[in-house]
């Protein structure tokens, strides 16, 4: 059985069931199961995101699941920007609530009014904390696994207070570089946009994206960092005493990655046998499959069981020994993603040697024992180096540069992403969308236009970037 | 300044908010903020706790926080139980959802839907999942950090399911051993004891509780294990095609851990100076203070960087070299509850020593450099060892055993925990209620009661366990 991946759509919701990373027959719409697979391979991600937050400064910390009414609804533009998603608690048992209880959509307002107690001096800062948790959005839109979920069950928010805008700022920059490390290791290639004033989080003075591009040629939002200067200070109440002994409010940053991390690996790496998984990510990094013929039965298993202990003790292993056939378990663990598959019988008993497949390019060669670690570590680094070139490709591929009006037409419609030279004008942004049928998703971060804006003909300040987006 | 633990109830709260482990003054009543050091110490327990659960054979999956109202009211028994206790999500910002959804108060509702598509032969099971989740409750009862909370930010629950009774009985004396070696490792002692039927888990067939006695006498519930039977699986139509080819309703048994793992080992271990934690399990293991003078800086300097260095590839080491004062750093960080202090002053470097303060029984020596990790592997162990049976002692002066009606009264309202022979009769065990003014726990496990019932006068079947409870 094959999985068709040019019917994306279906190919997704198909591999993330069969493979088990998630189960999405559970009775609320937008919620899902992550299987123990799948739960594997979110430990393995959130697990290097954890490390590069503590590398980086940020401290894990665990805020509460309710926020308490008028809490949610003292920043007016935030509540404006969540009000028809945010799930209400009205009853304990049969008794009302005193006061209904918001489940954090997001948790600036759970966090802050703690920034206030514990932001006195200037001392107190830098603030750096972080928390991994689930969230809850009421979502109207179509909901999908992983990406549109009304459970978002890994949220990594990072909220940070700093003594003055640049420190912010250094903060804003600190966050781009460790997102970008991180969206490397994952092999995600991603643009870094400046979202226009009209698309921002609610709250912030401003708002910088990570995006990739799906399959299908729409876009995906992957990271989110945002500047939300001294808006939620003032709303809160949190100021400190500065160096010179006056009040002073503090700026405050805050950065989000989700579920996404995990769809957009599987997304991005599949293929028509299922997932494809990047080394360092994969909850099963080796599988060996005995291929056993009746007269030969013994020495071929121990052979098998020899090998696995040797690489156990570097690599996530399996040894599949159950009684399917060798055809199954390939299907099987193909289907899983695992980046290596070792196969062992009789000849390669005879012979001192292995079979290595490779899951990503399914090439196949014979590796004498005695070179199997040596070699295996190099193949495992060309198989990482292989999926970040292959998505590198494949996300050029769909990204098109134009430099006048008269290209943009040419992409009415089409499932690729957009980037032209721009003015910096709304109404410029505002009438590309109109040509494209696609969304303005902001101008790409510290990149300068090239020649004119492609539809007033000013010099061009910035790249602008236009897509379908989920 | 000092924490007198004779007033055990605002020290638990006092040394809590001190020692930086949690935050209670978030707006909402029974949540709470766990920050760094909090969060690291129930990192590093919950981890514990996964490995344990790992190495038993339990797969580590994640279930949904939102449970339908129909799922939730199928069991009637488990949802009279948790009826007055449940938060309710009415609304999705100003809509008025079509079925109520209820925040999980415990997940067997959430799991067992999904238990009735993944099980369909015998070969699917033994079936053991795991999840730790925050779960919500609304407690009427007095919160309690850690303790009573109305959401619980650490609930580990197991989830099994056996094609028969015997491997279900099999599986509640894997997670009574598994369960054992987790408080035996934080050094807390426990008495495991069957609930009344009264007292039992709504929906269970029946429970088995570990309770440990904290410094109040008070006992403190820290686990428990259900036997289901086959009640869930007829609720929620869970079947399989046994080995006969007959369709067959599977035992379902659930096992959990919550929150008061952490308040265990802070309550029973901790003293007059703040925390005192396993140095398994505490965030910092050693702390390093160098103690300057004015003409000796440099060389006192340097030598705690070297060892600082050589520590920290070994333990998890702090090297306080901030401007405050030795006297507030010893405060500090005996507060944090660190097992061992390294003080390196002018004295030390000339004689090539360090002196060593162990903060379980405060300690000091003098301990020459070349020997001192060797050392501090044997101060680490001793430390572990001598906490553990400091626990012991103290949990047996709370514990009373007695074996006639006439030597209950003395115990009437005492802070202690009675144990006690009887028949097994609920009448009697109430009876032994009134007198003591202590609620009736249970009988102790696989214990059978020496003598004769100390009400009726009947054999003694049992050893009853009386107490006040949190």
């Amino acid at each position: 059985m094959e999985f068709p991946k040019d019917k994306f759509s279906e190919w997704y919701q198909e591999v993330l069931e069969q493979a088990e990373v998630v189960d999405n027959r559970y009775p609320v719409k937008g919620c899902l199961v992550w299987r123990p697979f799948g739960f594997k391979l979110r430990s393995l991600i959130a697990g290097y995101l954890r490390q590069l937050m503590e590398a980086t400064g940020h401290e894990e910390t665990l805020f509460p699941a309710l926020i308490p009414e008028d809490a949610l609804k003292k920043e007016e533009e935030h509540v404006e920007g969540f009000k028809a998603e945010v799930y209400w608690i009205t009853h304990g048992g049969d008794t009302p609530l005193d006061v209904k209880l918001a489940l954090r959509p997001t948790s600036e307002t759970a966090i802050y009014p703690m920034f206030s107690l514990w932001i006195r001096s200037h001392a107190d800062m830098p603030l750096r904390v972080f928390q991994i948790v689930n969230t809850f959005r009421y979502e109207t839109k179509h909901t999908r696994p992983l990406i549109r979920l009304r459970e978002i069950t890994t949220f990594k928010e990072a909220h940070c207070a700093f003594p003055d805008n640049a420190s912010a700022e250094a903060q804003m920059d600190l966050i781009n570089k460790a997102y970008s490390e991180f969206w490397d290791e994952l092999g995600i290639p991603f643009l870094i946009v400046k979202r226009p004033e009209w698309d921002k989080f609610p709250g912030a003075d401003y708002t910088i994206s990570f995006d990739t591009i799906m399959p299908s040629g729409k876009t995906l939002q992957i990271a989110t960092s945002h500047n939300l200067g001294t808006n939620f200070s003032k709303t809160f109440n949190i100021s400190f005493e500065d160096k010179d002994g006056n009040q002073s409010r503090p700026y405050i940053t805050c950065h989000g990655i989700s579920d996404r991390a995990i769809s957009s690996v599987i997304a991005i790496h599949g293929d028509n046998r299922g997932l494809v998984l990047p080394p360092r990510f994969a909850p099963v990094q080796i599988v060996i499959v005995p291929i056993i013929f009746r007269d030969r039965e013994e020495d071929v298993i121990s052979t098998t069981r020899k090998i696995h202990e040797k690489l156990k003790t570097k690599y996530r292993v399996v040894l599949d020994d159950t009684n399917d056939t060798p055809g199954n378990k390939f299907y099987k663990w193909e289907l899983k993603g695992v980046p290596v598959r070792i196969e062992i019988g009789p000849k390669d008993v005879d012979s001192n040697a292995v079979t290595v497949v490779r899951r990503d390019n399914l090439h196949k060669e014979s590796i004498p024992l005695d070179d199997l670690v040596e070699r295996l570590d190099n193949i495992i680094e060309d198989i990482t180096a292989s999926m970040k070139e292959k998505a590198r490709n494949e996300f050029e591929s769909r990204l098109i540069t134009v430099s006048s009006k008269e290209e943009l037409s040419a992409w009415d419609g089409k499932p690729v992403v957009v980037k032209a030279p721009v003015c910096g004008d709304e109404s410029c942004a505002r009438e590309v969308e109109g040509i494209l049928n696609k969304e303005f998703r902001g101008t790409e971060l510290k990149k300068q236009g090239k020649g004119s804006c492609v539809i007033c003909g000013k010099p061009a300040r910035y790249m602008g970037v236009w897509s379908n987006a989920y």
